[in-house]
């Protein structure tokens, strides 16, 4: 389902992948076997379902919030911190169908609040983030759509780590499977 | 459009994966502006539409022949090496929407080849690679797929990196985009 938002044109361009962000990790992960499923991209890492949790997390304490903090306190009042482990408890009893679905309804539900609340004009206003200071709401917004091509990148890894037994010979040639080993590893 | 094909259980776990990527990609870059989708994941990296021309390369000239050779000639006749950068030259006058629709054609003929010419038994049989040395059609099967996912990954570095001067300090956290400047580099 398209999210219909009227947004400015400098509001919409980075809106084009956070609108996009729910259905390609429904097209990606809805039905596949747990065999994909189940492994982490790096040992110490994350599962695809803990992907999708962050992001929930993010659609719940993050980009808004600090939205609201923008236009309201400015500088004056730094952001609150983001648990970037929120998902390991909070969704220890949901599927990954559950996940991806309420996901979707929170990212469309914060797309059209954003597009409500701010007008081109407000995004050269500045926040204060509370270990990288200054920030531009144009950088939290850009920030919001990077970050999802940051953490949907992840899933593909974990995807991958999955069936790094089954490729034989040529994993020296997988980028994605070498990297889980050694990040600095270059293809053959 | 769900591909139909006929698997046994060992040959449609990797389906999985390979039907579902052109879905994906469609989901990720039809109609996104060109303001995201004209940079390369590295600077002598490929764009979203080199990445799709890749894949459309692997299906025109790779899985399928290879299946082909393993059934026909087993270890006696090593594989044709495949030309990556084949559609740099191929596919210039094509859009991007054009070349995933193409790639969606090619991949589901495929994959409906793929099934009806593999069975089970056939997955332990050996084929030789020029470079990597013998292979069994298991591994090329796996190999499809996380070749897709290898790629698919690079898809969204290119897109995160059209936006690298965007995300202000952020960039610190991003190691998507502090990837594209050094492979080691891990998010502060």
């Amino acid at each position: 389902m398209p999210v219909s938002v009227q947004a400015s044109a400098e509001i919409a361009e980075p809106m084009e992948i956070l609108r996009r962000t729910p259905d390609v990790l429904r097209a990606l992960l809805s039905g596949l076997p747990d065999t994909w499923t189940d492994t982490p991209d790096t040992p110490d890492g994350w599962r695809p379902r803990d992907v999708v949790g962050h992001l929930i997390t993010g659609e719940l304490t993050d980009w808004l919030a600090r939205t609201h903090r923008i236009l309201e306190d400015g500088t004056s009042r730094e952001f609150d911190r983001f648990d970037r482990t929120a998902m390991l408890e909070r969704d220890r009893g949901a599927s990954l169908e559950e996940l991806l679905d309420r996901f979707a309804e929170l990212r469309a539900k914060n797309l059209a609040e954003f597009a409500s609340l701010v007008s081109d004009d407000d995004l050269s206003k500045l926040g204060m983030h509370p270990s990288l200071g200054e920030v531009t709401l144009d950088n939290l917004l850009n920030t919001w759509a990077v970050h999802d091509l940051d953490h949907v990148g992840q899933v593909f890894a974990g995807l991958a780590g999955s069936h790094d037994a089954d490729v034989g010979p040529w994993k020296h040639y997988l980028g994605i499977l070498l990297r889980r080993d050694d990040p600095a590893a270059v293809p053959g």
